[in-house]
């Protein structure tokens, strides 16, 4: 049998325990950790492992695929304890929201012989812990996927089982790129949406405003409810991506504050009749259409995994099985080169 | 019998008219005038309003009761052209966001006889137009209200009694500071939102940014989708406190900036945990609690329509009982000077 072990057992990795069982994959073991036990104790009882195990150590010792669903912050620190225990040929995946960095620190406390896929599941709640966990928190969301340079296929291809099992679409990009995409899709609203909550209520008639503001302050705000250690740690972990966009959107400001002082109509005419359309055009899906952007690039062998099952994928992941794919893989052409 | 004559038959005229008839106020007439005709006979045609008419002096002509429901840059025009037409006696309310150009239009347009009493009910929709009104738009939603200076008693009844009767919580206060707290409560998070999009659209990488953009980037971005003529006029009517509040989100993003440049961790925990802290006092409804603000501000008056028919009242608008309100409104002093 195989097994599965899930480190952090907070909202992303009971969602993902709770969607693999989900899928009814009885041939594969799942164990989760969490250094504060009574989270990994709360995710055994809502169904979404098999077991809670107390020891780091004790946990990765006998898996075939571990997934980090902690903190970034903690992931370094994760990879160099799990480092020294890992047995060779595992997998090992992660969810953090920044992913340069984090490749790093698989190189560098990673075995050789350990592939590691890093992963970055765009999903997230309001709300944290095994509680708000739910198995349909990825479907349809965009899973990003950046194997290392020396990561087995069948291990990159148990990664997208994974995702695709709990409903996720995988994506591959490049670390950089993608840094700098989530710096401006996800981190950068958080600065405006903290921005917002700051301004606000350092001034001495914030309990007016307070009783004025509604669904529009609401929704902009919402992110500045979110965890504060998860938004310092994103901050420190993509600090230079997210500081380009932050320049960025002030000088927006600058020039909506012309247009307010210069009190020209036709300037905020425009300027507003520009981001209503393409507001429009994203919530429709319009920017993202096939004709406008490349298509999900997806590891061709990805695709065969729905003829395989995951357990059997990963308790046969022998040198043999290894070697066929690879023959296999050769006659499609190789991942990143097609 | 009565006739309450709504003027703007959009998302807000539409939800009025709801609100009233779902109160079953049989002994009121509302007739429903827009310079679409097709969204007056919309309006009608889901039993938001009596009658439509396609003719505004005529709309207002017999009317008790005028609220104007159009976007705030058409007011100045509606207040000018009914002007010419009101009865005497008559009650005009609107529902604009900004209000100290609005008030000074009423005091420039209506003959004297007439009470104006601004409003300005803090609820709203993303989507517009008389297909999106409801009934329960306003439901325990905060709705500012203006008496103008010379407005009459039983005026400003009738319109606490509509704002009642639709579920609406009247709230009193200066126009100056209504539009500075409007300012930082709905129309600060329109320029985030917008900076937002325009920052990110404009970047060659907007297609996959778009990809990536995920939960985060809906709610801040929201507002940004909002129709971008009202917005227009917001901005141009409420341009000196919008500017204010537009600066000091500068400072906050260039505090952020600067905390990002130095790599200051413990800036950055301060920062989001601040903000954290008061968005979740603020969700909870903790800011604007009784110990820390001052009770709803209702005229002693207002409390006591729930034993008067909103109809009745209207209809019976002589001076009779205006003297009998008078008599006992200086028994219990008067009503903004409590």
């Amino acid at each position: 049998m195989a097994q599965i072990t899930i480190i952090g057992m907070g909202l992303i990795g009971t969602s993902i325990g709770l969607g693999l069982k989900n899928a009814k994959q009885a041939s594969i073991k799942i164990v989760g950790y969490d250094v504060e036990h009574g989270n990994a104790r709360q995710a055994h009882k809502r169904l979404a492992i098999d077991s809670a195990e107390g020891n780091l150590r004790n946990a990765v010792r006998s898996a075939d695929l571990v997934i980090i669903a902690t903190p970034v912050s903690a992931i370094r620190e994760v990879l160099q304890e799990i480092g020294r225990e890992m047995p060779a040929q595992c997998a090992v995946t992660d969810t953090g929201s920044t992913k340069q960095q984090v490749m790093k620190w698989a190189e560098e406390f990673l075995p050789k012989s350990v592939s590691f896929i890093g992963g970055h599941p765009m999903a997230g709640k309001e709300t944290s812990g095994p509680e708000a966990g739910e198995a349909t928190l990825f479907r349809d969301k965009v899973w990003c996927l950046f194997p290392s340079r020396d990561a087995a296929d069948w291990a990159v291809e148990a990664v997208v089982g994974i995702v695709e099992t709990i409903g996720g679409k995988p994506y591959f990009l490049d670390p950089q790129e993608h840094d700098s995409f989530v710096a401006a899709a996800s981190h950068l609203p958080i600065a405006l949406s903290s921005a917002l909550v700051s301004a606000t209520s350092k001034s001495p008639s914030w309990h007016e405003i307070a009783r004025l503001a509604s669904s529009g302050y609401r929704d902009v705000s919402r992110l500045a409810g979110g965890d504060p250690t998860m938004n310092r740690d994103i901050y420190m972990t993509n600090a230079e991506e997210i500081g380009g966009w932050i320049d960025r959107a002030i000088t927006e400001l600058l020039e909506l504050r012309k247009a307010l002082r210069d009190k020209n109509e036709a300037a905020l005419a425009r300027y507003f009749g520009a981001v209503h359309e393409e507001r429009v055009k994203w919530e429709a899906g319009a920017v993202t259409s096939p004709a406008a952007a490349p298509e999900v690039k997806v590891p061709s062998m990805g695709q065969q995994l729905s003829t395989v099952f995951l357990g059997d994928l990963l308790a046969k992941k022998s040198r043999t099985l290894m070697e066929s794919y690879e023959e296999r893989a050769e006659g499609k052409g190789k991942r990143d080169g097609r």
